[in-house]
C-alpha cells in the first residue's frame, strides 16, 4: 500500500477499532501522522494505561480501576433492589437517566451457547453468592431484548427462585417520543402485552 | 460519565481521531476493554512506532521511516515528470490507478491564509530546487480542485515558469462510471470547458 511499514501496521492496527475498516484506517493514520502527533503519543499512552489497569470491580463486575467501583462502593444507594444488566455502558445508560438508586450487577456478556458463553464466564456463581447475602429483596432483570437476552434473563430467574428473591423484567414497549408507525412489530406486541390500566 | 477516570481519559483522548465523537469513542473504549484487551496494546504500539518513527521523505516530502520513500529512492521512473499534490494519500491513490510513472512531489497542505499556511510551509523552496536541477520536463499539477487548491496550483504553476518548466494541470470532469445528472455543476462546467475531440 505504501512504503512504510510502519504505516501499514498502523492502518492494520487502527482496524482493531469497533466500526473502522481499511478506508477509515487510512483516513485515520495519515490523520495522525500529518496533523495529530501529539495527540496521537496521549492517545496510545491513555490505551496503554486503561488497558493495563482496568479490571473488574469485585463485587459488580464492572470495569474499573478500583477494587470496588464507584457505586458499588457508595453507601447511600437502596441495598433492596439489584439491578442485572449485560454490560457497563448499560449502567451508564441508566445512570445518566437517574431512574434507579439501586446496586447493579453486570454481566459482561450473556449467555450464548454457540459463543461458548456460558453461566460461569458471566460470574453467576458471585450473582447467587450476592442473593444468599439476604439483602436484596428484589432483582431487576434489565439485560437487552433480544433471544440471548431473554434467555439469560429466564436463567437468572431461576436462580433467584431458589433463593426466593422477587424478580421483575424493566418495561418493554414503544419508546417515549417514538411514533407508533416506527416501531417494529416485536416492540408493538411487547407493549401490548405489558399494558397497563389508565 | 463512569467511575474510572482512566476510562474517561481513554474516551476523551480517542475523540482525536477524525469522525469519532463522544459516542462513538465511548463504543470504542468499551469495546477494548471488554474484548480487545491484546489488540488494543498493538495499536498503541502500533502507533507510537509510527509516530517516533515516520518522518518527511527528504526528497519528496511525503510520509517515510527513512531517509527517503520507496518511490524517490527508486531508479526505474520517468525523470522528467515531476507530480504535484498535496497529500500521502493522493500518491496512494495515483499509484494504485498505474497511470503515472514519474516521481512525486507532496505539499502535505495547500496555501490557506487563513490558516496561516504560506509557501514556505509547503516546502516551496524545495521545489524550486529541484526544478533548477533541471531534469524536470513537466510539472503536472494535481492538487484538489477546491478553492485553496486552484490557488496553489496558479502559485506553483509561476514558480514553473520562472524556470521554464512546462505545466500541466489533471482534467477535471465527469467521473468515469458517473451519471450526468448525480454530478455537480462545478464539474459539469469543468468537463465543458475541457471537451476535446472526439
Amino acid at each position: 500500500m505504501s512504503d512504510t511499514s510502519l504505516l501499514n501496521d498502523l492502518v492494520d492496527a487502527l482496524k482493531c477499532l469497533p466500526g473502522v475498516g481499511s478506508r477509515t484506517a487510512q483516513r485515520m493514520a495519515f490523520n495522525l501522522l500529518e496533523h495529530n502527533r501529539d495527540a496521537g503519543l496521549k492517545l496510545a499512552d491513555a490505551m496503554q494505561q486503561a488497558i493495563n489497569k482496568i479490571g473488574h470491580c469485585s463485587r459488580c463486575r464492572t470495569l474499573t480501576e478500583h477494587e470496588t467501583c464507584r457505586i458499588c462502593a457508595s453507601q447511600s444507594r437502596n441495598l433492596e433492589v439489584l439491578c442485572v444488566v449485560e454490560n457497563p455502558s448499560d449502567v451508564l445508560a441508566i445512570e445518566q437517566s437517574t431512574a434507579y438508586k439501586g446496586y447493579y450487577f453486570v454481566l459482561m456478556g450473556k449467555l450464548s451457547p454457540l459463543d461458548g458463553i456460558g453461566p460461569e464466564d458471566l460470574g453467576l456463581d458471585k450473582l447467587e453468592e450476592r442473593l444468599t447475602e439476604g439483602e436484596v429483596q428484589e432483582l431487576i432483570l434489565a439485560t437487552n431484548p433480544t433471544v440471548e437476552g431473554e434467555v439469560t434473563a429466564h436463567y437468572i430467574s431461576e436462580i433467584a427462585e431458589k433463593h426466593q428473591v422477587k424478580t421483575t423484567r424493566i418495561a418493554h414497549g414503544v419508546p417515549v417520543g417514538g411514533e407508533l408507525d416506527y416501531v417494529d412489530s416485536s416492540t408493538l406486541s411487547h407493549a401490548f402485552d405489558g399494558r397497563r390500566d389508565y
